[in-house]
């Protein structure tokens, strides 16, 4: 029993020191025996858990993908409009982007292998559901179907990742990436929403926290 | 005179075989040996050129910061509103991403190595001034300032960069990023434009070309 316990703790730590690898040199920039040393275990603690490099990346990818999952349900169990939902979950998904190294890593890893489907894939689905949602509650401008706001999300999702503001040490600059993602929402939501803002009433501590980030 | 231009040929086709190298398997995956097979040519060939693989990856970004440069004088010697010139150079970096491998992989390694700046680094000036112009000619709507605007142009085009459908093989794609970007502009225009567009007469044969690619 203390013996299986180890092995998890084992296990886990293994991934997230082999996420914080590929998260600074990529897949084929990673070996093995680099985790092996950055998680402070032999090769053969590496080898009884995963027989591959490649399983080791599954690995990192899957709990990149578990922990994005629980920010969806958090996300959309506590939302009040559904356009509200969608503009939180971008902020939600950037703020976990920032500060968890397995998403990050994970995300590279989907970006860099292929196949298996890229880290949009768990979220966006629920956000072109939430904008179908918004469409028939008329939240939704005329002029901005939701299949046309899913890219537009999507793309901001992506380009608040991919910025060089979000890579890591940029916490210390005077604003973070979800500062400015909700400068690019209060211009982008006059596009986008019926009203020009999403009708929730909670969006204004939502935006102090941001000033703060 | 003829072994000097035939020098020329070998060290411009060594960048583009370095650079497919580099943009399907980034910089730590890519080797030298791998790049003087790729471009059929000996290794003395390759090291007469370029020292090391980080002398390689350098001119590969140089070239693709040439190109992107080409690309923004032409669209903004070519302008007429300083906002529609803005969302035309979106359009044709997405197209030149899509199309050029040496950009392509330039701004890979942008991220992968961090030093030496990002590609949105030779452009993004230029459209914070264009857009800068547009407020000052009243194109920008009031609650679009030109800075967070320029946020929003930073991640629509990182956005279409990183998006799975802008991968390489994504042209059989029945709608290639140019267009999805096009749509995405149609709606966050509402939120950025004093208008609703971009006040240009020439915007429609953009939109026709975009629907084909």
């Amino acid at each position: 029993m203390v013996k299986q316990e180890r092995a998890v703790r084992t296990r886990a730590g293994l991934v997230r020191s082999a996420a914080a690898e590929f998260d600074r040199d990529g897949y084929a920039g990673t070996s093995l025996s680099q985790i092996s040393k950055a998680a402070g275990v032999s090769m053969g603690a590496v080898t009884f858990h995963f027989a591959s490099k490649a399983d080791l990346a599954e690995a990192v990818r899957e709990e990149g993908r578990a922990v994005t999952r629980v920010t969806l349900e958090r996300v959309t169990a506590e939302r009040t409009s559904a356009l509200r939902a969608v503009v939180d979950l971008t902020v939600e998904l950037t703020r976990l982007m920032e500060r968890d190294v397995v998403v990050r890593a994970g995300a590279r890893l989907a970006r860099e292998l292929g196949e298996g489907g890229s880290w949009s894939d768990v979220w966006l689905p629920t956000v072109r559901d939430l904008l179908d949602e918004a469409h028939r509650a008329g939240q939704l401008r005329d002029g901005a179907p939701p299949e046309d706001v899913t890219i537009l999300v999507e793309y901001l999702t992506g380009g608040a990742e991919a910025s060089p503001h979000s890579r890591p040490g940029a916490e210390n600059e005077p604003e973070g990436p979800v500062g400015r993602l909700n400068r690019v929402w209060r211009v982008a939501l006059a596009g986008v929403s019926a009203t020009g803002d999403t009708g929730a009433a909670h969006s204004a501590p939502e935006a102090r926290r941001a000033g703060e980030g």
